[in-house]
């Protein structure tokens, strides 16, 4: 444990509101450090894009990011993490951190039959990135991955507790029921949401694996090992940015997070440049 | 009625892929003229996005539209109509129509019990453009707006006969029905393609009207009166541009279209002015 310590922000990004249930883990477990969000709202949702132009989007946001000095860098999405992360890393001078290796090894080792489910976008699941981390730690684990493209949707309706949602949420998981998988990733930050919903559905024999939380004990290993944690005297400052409709955010926002965000700021994202 | 002509081809937008069944209706009105089609596949989708990101994203198309000398221009996303098109029509030097008018004055000239239903887009919805169209024809019509932000996506997954989509569309449509209106504007490009599930819940008494009939229409009179129709024995040429995801673009526009599209080129809109 090194004994310097950095009072920058962390910079947070998702494609929307999802990513504030990862905001949310980092303030929970870490309530001296400032944060820095960015939701991608004018150009939501990620899921259904292509690889490049996530690629794209996840550089502008980090440039962005990087005007607010941060120390260290979430992917607070799956699919930005799934698609961007490996390129990015490459190319940045800050650390960064996406959300689909720690859930992906908490899912590893927690396993008792090696039958692993992974639900999320249909970029996260056709990247195959939770599949090949999850076989890199144990090769013997089979892991069933299926895209729930209407859950994001159903979230940012309200829907959390809805008849439909069961239906959609039924539908969706009949397959990995029928595959016996005792441990389910929650691949999309959206999803957590939906926990009582999913749980219900695959039974209490099943661990449902919350990437979110994992990511905020990942985070703070990290920042320990490189010695960038704030003093545990510092007051923790949390802005938030987006790209469109801050006051939309801003209720959503005020819903999910243990304190009431008053200042949201909207900012022209297709300014930054596509490179690092 | 003029004798002049012109061959260049009318430029059509739309979010994504919805501003085909609108591009499908003027193929089939008018097989002599071209078209350039652009899907804005990148930032889709728009219904649920504020206005000025709108304005700004319709500008940015315009102005490629533009780059290929396009005649006159569709907007063929009603969300984009609702809050784009007045602006951009002041700032221009060339026609422009969208999908609201002509989908409202059918519906105003058909309702016999003046009560009005108008599904779409929580944008387009919010606008309350059809309304004010509606009632600026007839000010006794009484107009019922309806968000159905569950539509569209359910449409992108395919779920045109499915029960789940089913149900959501009786939980939207329950309170026009009860409201008693004999006319219902499908006010989002994704909705004709679910004519038959709407039909069904609201009854043959209940006109269903589909504005991307009505503009194919308005644009041949627009075209008409200022002599830009193209020459009788000119051969059409189809072009279609996205801001991401072609290939997948492709397999959806050739479901749709009664003509198999060979190429779609991906361009990158935010590279284009957000100024007229």
């Amino acid at each position: 444990m090194s004994d310097s310590f950095n009072n920058s922000p962390i910079g947070v990004f998702d494609s929307g509101v999802g990513g504030l249930t990862v905001a949310r883990e980092i303030l929970r477990q870490y309530s001296n450090e400032s944060i820095v969000y960015f939701g991608d709202t004018a150009r939501v949702p990620y899921g259904s894009k292509s690889k490049d132009i996530i690629i794209r989007y996840s550089k502008q946001i980090i440039n962005f990011l990087k005007t607010k000095d941060v120390k260290a860098i979430v992917v607070a999405c799956n699919t930005a993490s799934a698609y961007a992360l490996d390129e990015v890393e490459r190319e940045l001078d800050i650390p960064i951190i996406g959300v689909v290796k720690p859930g992906a090894k908490v899912a590893a080792r927690t396993t008792k039959n090696r039958r692993v489910g992974i639900i999320g976008t249909e970029g996260t699941i056709n990247s195959g990135l939770y599949t090949k981390i999850i076989q890199g730690i144990d090769k013997d684990i089979t892991v069933y991955g299926k895209a729930c493209p209407l859950f994001a949707p159903l979230v940012e309706e309200g829907m959390l507790h809805d008849s439909i949602t069961d239906e959609v949420a039924a539908r969706y998981l009949e397959e990995l029921k029928k595959e016996d998988v005792d441990s389910l990733i929650l691949g999309c930050t959206h999803y957590p949401l939906l926990r009582d919903t999913i749980g219900e559905i695959m039974g209490e024999s099943v661990n449902l694996v919350n990437p979110a939380y994992e990511t905020a004990v990942g985070l703070g290993s990290l920042m320990d090992e490189l010695g960038i944690q704030a003093s545990s005297d510092h007051e923790a400052i949390y802005e938030f940015y987006v790209s469109d409709a801050a006051e939309k955010f801003k209720r959503f926002a005020n819903s999910i997070l243990p304190l009431d965000i008053e200042k949201i700021q909207q900012i022209d994202i297709e300014e930054y440049s596509t490179s690092l």
